[in-house]
């Protein structure tokens, strides 16, 4: 278990990237003249929400595919996921003609249950409970064979996940500092590997109503009780058990912010960006607004997760 | 007066290129699998609503700014919009340090007027008839020796919204096929010079609710009488005065499409690529839906013209 942990670096990350290229976006990066202006910083946006299936997700999930022997393949993979996860991995098994069985709790958005389904995977319902999707899960992974992969709580999917900062180096000169959004922790550990040597100070943005990661930095220890509430339906889960030593040893901090400034937020990246994110995607955007004088004059990246929101039910009304 | 319109070719939309490059985003194409699936035909989005102030007017009007003297900049511009144009025309001044003046009709937008106050423009308010809004812009051009840009009917602005077509060339090999919204005609007129050559087919779209490019063309003769009623804000003026004989001797066709289709077409856009599009601009989609048989397997560009949306109003609770 040491000698693994170990031996999980960038160079994962590296080879994830080689593995994922000729499946998923090197997503682009928009600047805002007039919200540089506003942060007082010169911010590079990772928009994500151009990615295959809408969300960064596709490349933890293309990673975990791709690992697969052929044998593995033709059995499927499973999961369960009342979001994006399970849209990417459906998306990520149709590119390579295997199944997906994708656990759903059965309170999910349409728009989600949508994605999942226009990607040809068998969708499975079961009521909203992580035990009742945890056991609904083992049960189709058993009467099936597929492999189970994991939303965030592994390897394969966090080097997927880090080859995201590896683009951005790549893309953007002289990058000063990141802004990552936090829920299990897949993308913002993966992002910590993948910076790994260069001088990118990497924050973690989470809501105040999901505050776990912040509460498990400020106590040393991975904090499992929780009841999340906010807007942001990406970012409920609690750090998993992977990945809350790479963001406790290299993360510069985790920043909070209230559901109002999402969505604030996310009003002026669909205004000024003239693109859909989500408010998940947009709280990164938040903590730079909320916590300016931590990159006042210097090239920041944030990174926008996703685009699928469901564009019956904007909070636009709430912007004052 | 006929010597000048024989020499208005493509020739000036070439110089209109050179002119502006230095000030307007050269503006990415996107694709999507799935909206090919749909249509039959492969689907390049020419996207201006990423364009400087959010809308392909900006490239008609920086045109025309910078075809002024200096003697002519320091006196500044005017014109009268309810929309994109006068954004654009605040922009393209405050990018050389010139005045803008834009009469607007006090019913417009307030996400409008926001971006045109957001660039420095001087707003003028006026009663929302034409007849208000020409007199008020004289009185302006009176008192203060503004240059009066207008909003389609000029050949500079044609030249610099046919800009559009050169890129299209440039970004998609092998085009068979474009559609474009039309409105006064600016950017039709504009993309007919500049795809001259090309065997580009290029077919206008117009809302059933305002219908008189298509009732122009049925009857050769330019159609003023016009009482529009259709959500897309952005094409309720009637075809120019210079626009109206290249649209007549070189469109494909008209097409007309109604105000539930744009929508259907809008929410398709904003989903599938993750693009905040306003109504004038998905009607491309919309036209090419309602129209497959005109473009099964071919490579179609259509232009998403502007992003200026009020986010607090959106049709898609209209959605089925």
């Amino acid at each position: 278990m040491f000698l693994a942990l170990a031996m999980f670096d960038i160079n994962d990350v590296r080879e994830a990237q080689r593995r994922i290229a000729p499946y998923v976006h090197r997503t682009p990066v928009l600047q805002s003249k007039l919200l540089d202006e506003l942060a007082g910083a010169q911010l590079f946006f990772k928009c994500e929400n151009f990615q295959k299936a809408g969300a960064f997700k596709a490349r933890g999930a293309t990673n975990a595919v791709q690992l697969l022997s052929p044998e593995g393949l033709s059995r499927g993979v499973a999961t369960h996921s009342s979001g994006n996860h399970g849209a990417a991995l459906a998306w990520a098994a149709s590119a390579r003609d295997a199944t997906a069985y994708i656990v759903v709790p059965n309170n999910a958005k349409q728009v989600k249950k949508d994605a999942i389904s226009a990607y040809g995977a068998e969708i499975i319902e079961c009521e909203p409970t992580l035990q009742a999707r945890e056991s609904r899960l083992q049960q189709t992974v058993k009467e099936t064979g597929a492999t189970f992969v994991p939303p965030y709580d592994d390897e394969r999917v966090i080097a997927g996940q880090g080859t995201t900062a590896l683009e951005m180096l790549d893309q953007v000169e002289s990058l000063d500092a990141a802004l990552v959004p936090v829920g299990g922790g897949g993308l913002l550990a993966g992002c910590l590997l993948g910076f790994y040597g260069s001088n990118v100070e990497t924050y973690g943005v989470e809501p105040e109503g999901a505050d776990d990661a912040y509460r498990s930095m400020a106590s040393g220890k991975r904090i499992k009780a929780h009841s999340p509430e906010t807007i942001c339906d990406g970012l409920l889960t609690t750090l998993g058990e992977c990945n809350f030593p790479i963001i406790r040893d290299r993360v510069a901090d985790i920043l909070l912010v209230s559901d109002q400034e999402v969505i604030q937020a996310m009003y002026l990246l669909w205004t000024r960006l003239k693109i859909a994110v989500e408010p998940s995607s947009a709280i990164t955007l938040a903590g730079l607004l909320r916590h300016k004088e931590l990159f006042a004059g210097k090239r920041v990246s944030l990174v926008l997760t996703g685009g699928n929101v469901d564009l019956k039910h904007l909070p636009f009304n709430q912007i004052t």
